[in-house]
């Protein structure tokens, strides 16, 4: 008898999501019994709460890894909001061997208030994952967020009106980080959890509405599939896909642009784009070249808001000889004759 | 005094549409008296259904036209599908002239059933305007939708998963169409028509929860705002905006590589493509591109699914000597060594 379905389906997101990593043809573990170089194969490591996502991913995480040919180990974050919150980091730890996963560590750390709590808390919680991944020499970290995470962070993104790239949500990779269930209901993960006879840990916050993700789980979401009909969830991550191939493409395209628009002569002192190539290229690029040379001139591009872009864009498409523009970090704009100089405040001074 | 100002936003958002067909530099109305060939500017049609948006939308045509050196009637759609639709169709004509609207006519649709009942009121609807316009010889119609009418239709689109161009909501220029009020919050047009002595009609249907736009605008937004913080209906109108530059620029670039992976030998048959040249493309613009080729060999563009492409997008990025694929419209895909051949199965059974 094969496993649970629910299980079956946790192992193969990971077994595929690790297949650029395995050094085994087979994906049977060896069976030889003797110490073989391949043995030390890549560290996976995985993030888990204690959730029933993350929990059901470390399983899977510890049933692949030697079938892979690779080694596998846990981290788990203490935030220290909750009360028992290091108890439960420990408990964690201690359920990390049962499941094939070693080392295991519980990470401590303090959670600043910059952003509102929940960006405060992610900050946290991947600056220390970052750490402990270099430290101990890991190729990847796995995190357990699901579909319903993504649909979630669609509708989240959605409500700031910032486009495309906003709208793909989380990515399957990014960095060290890897999301080998963002494909899978989260409800999937619970019956995993059940099947190993797994008890995963009720995160309070979850249903806490102080928090807005919470509240897009309990009471946006389900309004959504009523008045829409099902599959609203999987309507959701799929847009992200697609916007996430599109932002791909005209990131792409305006790569190419902003080499193509960049002038000689401005060098450390800022950048200068040709207007005449930024004219010809369709809104949307050009937008996107305008950002690029902002941030290059040293603008946040967190602070850049999409008002700030038309405004420069307004020297490209709408010019009548006005002043330029101030963006956010001390970055000024102005059009000079057939040139859109970007330059950085600091550097203007010195000048 | 000026007048209220929400009846100003709404002229104004109408002289902003128009301004491209006025023959007047000034913008003031000809005040000497004599007939004037200029008097003859092309005609403009506002489609009111006696509702706050397009009623206000109605009243602003008729201040704003003759300032524009522009004549303008108005025509309103009796669908035959409520209790006394056709004396409200006759009451929404008696007022055109008192709105300075003239031809103004009430067009009697029969409304079928093919894909909901929305979706045959509106095609009826959108079939008899345009055949109303193309008689009266009229430049332009006007249609009433707001700023919430676009956050509604981004939510609508939304749950389909169909991606950016789905997400770009209504154009604001589509053929002879023009919609100026997309910017306009809906509570502006209700006060316009109060400030105006307007009563307008309140579309039972608007409240009805078995259709589904109503269900998103009484039930999705308001749980939205509350979950997410206020603003979100500008948010999803800045979504679409952004949607629409983004899936206009990808056309662009799939326009250019459909041309340029085009392939002779396959003609009237169907399309070929070089495999070639759609790897070279990012899977956004590849999956557009055979899209197009699709459509051109004969498949509907409103029956091909986002699955439909992907699995034509595997004869390129996943080839393993697999077989056709058959796309709705009896449309056949097949790649033979370096070209991929979208060939109508009409033409394939004549050979």
């Amino acid at each position: 008898m094969g496993p649970h379905p629910a299980v079956a389906d946790v192992r193969r997101a990971v077994r595929l999501c690790l297949a650029d990593l395995s050094n085994r043809k087979s994906g049977k573990p060896d069976k030889s019994g003797k110490p073989d170089e391949r043995e030390q194969g890549a560290l996976v490591l995985v993030a888990c709460s204690g959730g029933a996502d993350s929990l059901a991913l470390a399983a899977a995480l510890g049933f692949c890894a030697p079938r892979l040919g690779l080694r596998a180990g846990l981290l788990t974050v203490d935030h220290g909001l909750q009360e028992g919150s290091a108890e439960r980091a420990r408990e964690v730890v201690r359920l990390a061997p049962a499941l094939g996963l070693g080392p295991a560590e519980a990470l401590t750390v303090v959670v600043g208030g910059a952003g509102g709590p929940e960006a405060a808390a992610r900050e946290a919680r991947y600056e220390a994952l970052s750490r402990a991944a270099r430290r101990l020499d890991a190729a990847v970290v796995l995190l357990g967020h699901t579909l319903d995470d993504q649909a979630e962070t669609v509708l989240l993104r959605l409500a700031r009106g910032s486009g495309t790239r906003s709208l793909a949500g989380m990515p399957e990779i990014s960095d060290i980080y890897r999301r080998p269930l963002l494909g899978l209901a989260r409800v999937r993960t619970r019956q995993a959890c059940a099947a190993l006879g797994l008890s995963p840990w009720v995160d309070p916050h979850n249903a806490d509405p102080a928090y807005t993700r919470p509240r897009v789980r309990h009471d946006v979401l389900p309004v959504l599939e009523a008045a829409l009909g099902p599959g609203v969830t999987e309507a959701l991550a799929r847009t992200a896909r697609l916007c996430r191939d599109d932002a791909d493409a005209l990131d792409e395209w305006a790569g190419d642009v902003y080499v193509k628009s960049l002038e000689a002569g401005v060098g450390e002192a800022g950048v200068g784009l040709s207007v005449a190539v930024l004219a010809e290229a369709p809104a949307a690029v050009r937008r996107r070249v305008l950002r690029r040379a902002a941030v290059a001139a040293g603008s946040s591009a967190s602070a850049l808001a999409a008002v700030h872009i038309e405004e420069v864009d307004r020297l490209v498409t709408g010019w009548h000889g006005q002043k330029g523009v101030d963006l956010p970090g001390g970055v000024g704009v102005v059009r000079r004759y057939g040139t859109l100089y970007f330059v950085g405040k600091l550097v203007d001074n010195l000048a």
